[in-house]
């Protein structure tokens, strides 16, 4: 491979990560959000310019929504709290809206029982996955209220999916105040249990039947909602293994990763098969001749050791374009950054970092952290034919549980705090 | 950035693309089937490892198959041909076959009348982009016969696709076999024309109604037939101009470029719309430091040039993982090495390259070619703010018209070739 070439490679991915660079450079969490913001607009590499713009009169309104409760003998038993898995059951209700170019935008919302979609089957979204997605939690708390946690923040990333999805885009208090009204008819789903909650899945998709590879002039957003319990199914105490294989690639400058959309997940089906044989829950996704850690696919990764300076810090990578913006992670980044005894710090971390450390006794702890798999610490990581150990559950006051319980009494209501929303 | 990291991007980059240099290396188009072979094989870096073996105990068979016909009163008006575009009309019927493991895998196939699916909302096809389709055409010949033409290689790239995305595979030709029946039922769809076809859409998505992101437990193949004239709207000449954007990357290695599946093109629709926005019909995807052409995701790309030793030559790039080996592009490949006076070859063609040559007038041609876009000539590229002409539609006896004419001929059974297969 000749010089000229090496250079231009160098050059290429400059280029392409100038901004992975920039965020790079802000390393006070003072700054934090400010970097979010600038992260998700003009340094983007892989994302919109700008903000999305929202014209509210275009959207949809929860002012215009029409309710159509299910029969009573269309009410589903509710399923016991151990047989829950993730995903699996529905409630009696779900909301749509469909929107139409030719109809002049945004129909009315509509809260129906829950039903089967029927779909053109020429429709965009199952041929070129034109689809994107949200996760959140409704959560039953302390005092049998129902709380929301920071939907905005769902209802945002939403927002800029659509827009790279050529999606249209819509009032995002619009749909949490639709939302609410679906969970409050639907809040007897809501489990009585700090072990499981009602999980809500809006999602967006291309309903245009025609073969045009292009913005589909009609699209459909639904949201359907499924009491949960863990995500994980795992040993005794909750930790997970994943698995770290450099010949597999989930994103890519230029790309979407940084985008909640159906095609993030698709073509990691067989790479998380192949996990799963070798006994590990989920892929550590790397990226670069560094072999930089990026996010597992379900979460965001942490990782807690002792720094050169002999603290103990709080580390996770930055947002460079490859990496789901998780409302998890920057709420976590945001609560730690107050805490006295911890430093915190986005951060690139490879794979030679992480071994390094974790052979010099130095690395603590490594956990995910995600809405679905809230906190979840990581025991071992599988690479190159070899099994790291890390000691995460063996710390007398591990960094990932004060985390966990922190979240948890927010939307459990066991503390006040303004990112939980009480919609019932 | 320290010298350290480029030369670990070097050494990434051809750890990633090794297999990229040797299919370089096979320049011999005696070689190409074995080529393309391998290239789905073992040195596939995106791919699977092996071929995928079809067990035909656990396929559907087309013996199997119940048919359901429309009722006189569900026939369709026929539209006109001047109407038709592309993919906008459907014929009277359509191809389900059901996979439920539950059920012991593939169920019976079965042919009904064209109707909307009756999805689970939460079915993994609109969640994870779990979905893949392939492209064909039904041809009237001359001879008032219909035609396919190599369907099998079809059948073997949606079985790689499926294996890559964890859907259930199947015998291929039983898939021809059912497709067969289905357009002999609706073959008054089948454009008594030279300038409109039926293009044959299978479908692949999975449909398990649950949240975790893993293989499907259910599926649905489903097959839809649309009548359509030419896929561009373009100039007299039917030349179109393609816009090479640095900035987007549609596929990378360790990904899954080249097959046929929805995550290759939702994430391609904003920058299609920006092209579009500055009039171009497409987007032409280049790759790497040297702006490698890729392909145009409507299709492959390819050129003729005098080459340095004077001759007039073919090329298109070499299947690398990151291009969709397309069957018309093998077929075109496959014709042109048989012709005297032209050198063909697959080689990586850089922006540089194409400019340098059409700077110096070497640059006779660049063409598009894939099912839906037959063999479609490219009169300019968009490049960093300047427009690179290049003289395609004013050669004396341009290869890309010998080309088409060539593959209509055989499609249209103007002349016997073993690439076409009359179907009724």
């Amino acid at each position: 491979m000749p010089f000229r070439r090496s250079k231009g490679l160098v050059k290429w991915i400059f280029e392409n990560q100038h901004k992975m660079q920039s965020v790079r450079r802000c390393s006070s969490l003072a700054r934090y959000k400010e970097m979010e913001d600038s992260a998700a607009s003009e340094h983007d590499v892989s994302g919109p310019k700008t903000r999305p713009e929202i014209t509210p009169e275009i959207s949809f309104k929860h002012d215009d929504l029409q309710v159509r409760l299910a029969a009573p003998y269309q009410l589903q038993t509710k399923p016991d709290a151990v047989e829950l898995g993730f995903g699996k059951y529905f409630t009696d209700h779900m909301l749509k809206i469909h929107y139409s170019k030719h109809l002049g935008g945004w129909q009315k919302p509509e809260i129906t029982p829950f039903e089967n979609l029927s779909l053109h089957p020429a429709a965009k979204a199952l041929h070129y996955a034109i689809q994107l997605f949200e996760g959140m939690k409704a959560y039953r708390g302390v005092d049998d209220k129902i709380r929301l946690f920071r939907p905005e923040l769902n209802m945002e990333r939403m927002n800029l999916a659509a827009q790279r999805s050529g999606l249209p885009m819509f009032d995002g208090q619009e749909l949490i105040r639709c939302i609410t009204r679906l969970i409050q008819i639907d809040q007897e789903w809501v489990p009585h249990s700090e072990t499981s909650t009602l999980y809500v899945r809006p999602t967006l998709i291309g309903t245009e039947p025609t073969f045009g590879i292009m913005e589909p002039e009609s699209a459909l957003l639904f949201v359907i909602l499924s009491p949960v319990s863990a995500y994980y199914q795992t040993r005794g105490d909750g930790a997970v293994s994943i698995f770290a294989d450099p010949a597999v690639v989930r994103a890519f400058p230029g790309g979407v990763g940084n985008r909640k959309v159906g095609s993030n997940y698709g073509p990691t089906i067989e790479a998380t098969a192949r996990a799963a044989k070798l006994g590990h829950q989920q892929v550590l996704w790397l990226f670069g001749p560094d072999r930089e850690l990026t996010e597992v696919g379900a979460m965001n990764i942490f990782m807690v050791y002792i720094n050169d300076q002999g603290e103990r810090q709080l580390s996770t990578p930055p947002l460079n374009g490859l990496i789901l913006p998780g409302v998890t992670r920057r709420s976590i980044l945001e609560l730690a950054s107050q805490w006295e005894d911890l430093v915190v710090k986005e951060e690139v971390i490879t794979m030679d970092r992480l071994e390094d450390l974790n052979d010099r006794g130095r690395l603590l702890e490594l956990f995910g952290a995600g809405t679905a798999v809230v906190v979840t610490p990581i025991a071992n990581v599988g690479y190159l034919h070899r099994n790291i150990r890390v000691p995460t559950t063996s710390q007398p006051r591990p960094v990932y549980r004060r985390l966990r319980d922190t979240l948890l009494a927010i939307q459990y209501g066991h503390v006040d705090h303004p990112y939980a929303k009480v919609i019932a």
